[in-house]
């Protein structure tokens, strides 16, 4: 699981920072976490293939969030992409692109699916044999979610030693690695437990921008091995992140440490503050594994 | 007059380089024509101040002209701008900003106009005291109109001498230069040609993209100082200039001799070309005052 930051800095866009995007790449899927103006740009410049984002989420319908969008599907046009898009955002986001690839005359040569999100409750968003997401519903100024990604490491690791010495062949090997049992030639039943061990640890990275201080997302949250939580603020402006909306970055700890995280990466800073290394001194009078996000940066997260 | 190339290449917004964006600056008005993706870091780099611009010229709505207008308004927004912005553009803009301020709950605290075109003659759509701008209906794939800013030099220019000659008090002065004759304490009525010269030149700029290689445009934008003309295309890729109804840079030559326009600036350069330097000296085959925009350039037209 790879975490690689394209614009983490509140509000608008700067010569020298961008607003929010992130590619997540996880299990070799490829997850563009919000679009804000610049991402195509900042996408080129950390090298990632274009072709291998399938999916999109975005969080809200703020523009440091989103703006981006219209003009990276345009792109995706004029590369003559094939594969399915899919959209995942708040309610509106559809009409949104639809009206201006309309008045722009051009439609995409893919299928751009949007899936549209209104319900106030986590759900499940998308699913397949390695990866799931779903949905972490924050309080912000609008409709806002979060999104947890949790790898699924369903496939369990073969006892090559038993597996030897039953003399079982290789053609079993698969069967066994998704929990079957084996019968072997004189009729004894060989159980899973005996060929194998548990799966390696799934990961899981739970992404939480923009939102006030809001335990009622630790359930969801829990232990996961990566939090990025917004701190726009320190404690110092604690006045203005009430006000707008946003959280501090003792907040975001305070949040890390009930949630029992592994990791904490701050970002979504106020452009007000000159040096962020203040929010990761903040933040650690409550929580150590404090990680920045910065433009450019990358996680590695295994 | 002076203009300043935000930015000046086809499509897609690059490390190296940016879709359609400048500033005009006349009779110390400022006008933003075209407002892509990245105009507002553009903006910040030519250090522009954003407060000046009132009013904004946008040709039509394809992406690569307008997707970062959304953006720059917000942006306004959060700097508190408080005096009046005017969007000129074709009708259909004002839906999709208000859409998107809407969905993000936030709106703008200054006053936010739209004047929405769909007229195909050209018209004038702004004029003060300095300064006209009319339209210059353009044939693209889309709805598109290309702009004629026109400084206005309605004051003549005072004879010094006749004037002293005649001990004409300083309070008459600027009856005078606005064309008014003058009557003596003597009752004698000194007419006004003979107490001013002509104005000044009146100086003037074409802006034309996109469109076809299109001589109905020739009587509206004949004998300006300087046009921008676009020249996505060498002559080399006349069938794909062709088939997207762009121009090529002998094609925008042909137009610069045909209305006898001072000075051409090519740009709207397709991103196929890795030396635009092959745009000048095709365009030079037909008309020698031929200027390349690039993205941060600067135009004194003085």
């Amino acid at each position: 699981m790879k975490l690689t930051i394209l614009g983490c800095y509140a509000a608008t866009p700067r010569t020298i920072s961008n607003p929010t995007s992130q590619v997540l790449e996880i299990k070799n899927r490829l997850f563009l976490i919000d679009c804000a103006e610049g991402t195509q740009v900042q996408l080129r410049k950390s090298k990632v293939k274009f072709s291998k984002i399938n999916h999109i989420f975005i969080s809200h319908l703020h523009g440091d969030h989103f703006y981006g969008l219209v003009g990276l599907i345009s792109t995706f046009m004029l590369l003559n992409r094939e594969s399915d898009l899919t959209v995942h955002g708040p309610k509106g986001i559809k009409e949104i692109i639809l009206l201006q690839l309309r008045a722009s005359g051009s439609f995409t040569g893919y299928n751009l699916y949007f899936n549209e999100l209104e319900s106030k409750e986590s759900q499940t968003i998308f699913e397949d044999d390695r990866v799931v997401v779903k949905t972490i519903p924050l309080k912000h100024r609008i409709y806002t979610n979060g999104y947890l990604f949790q790898e699924k490491n369903i496939e369990r690791k073969l006892n090559i030693e038993a597996v030897e010495n039953y003399n079982i062949d290789k053609v079993y090997f698969n069967k066994i690695k998704f929990g079957g049992d084996i019968t072997l030639e004189n009729g004894t039943v060989i159980p899973n437990s005996e060929l194998t061990f548990d799966p390696q640890v799934a990961k899981s990275y739970a992404f939480c921008s923009d939102t006030i201080y809001d335990e009622t997302i630790i359930p969801i949250i829990e232990n996961v091995d990566y939090l990025y939580h917004e701190s726009t603020f320190l404690e110092s402006e604690a006045h203005l992140s009430e006000r707008t909306m946003h959280s501090t970055a003792k907040q975001a700890a305070t949040i890390a440490l009930k949630a029992n995280v592994k990791n904490l990466i701050l970002g979504h800073y106020s452009t007000r503050y000159g040096n962020i290394e203040l929010f990761k001194d903040e933040a650690q009078t409550i929580f150590q594994n404090v990680q920045l996000a910065d433009d450019g940066k990358e996680f590695e997260m295994d």
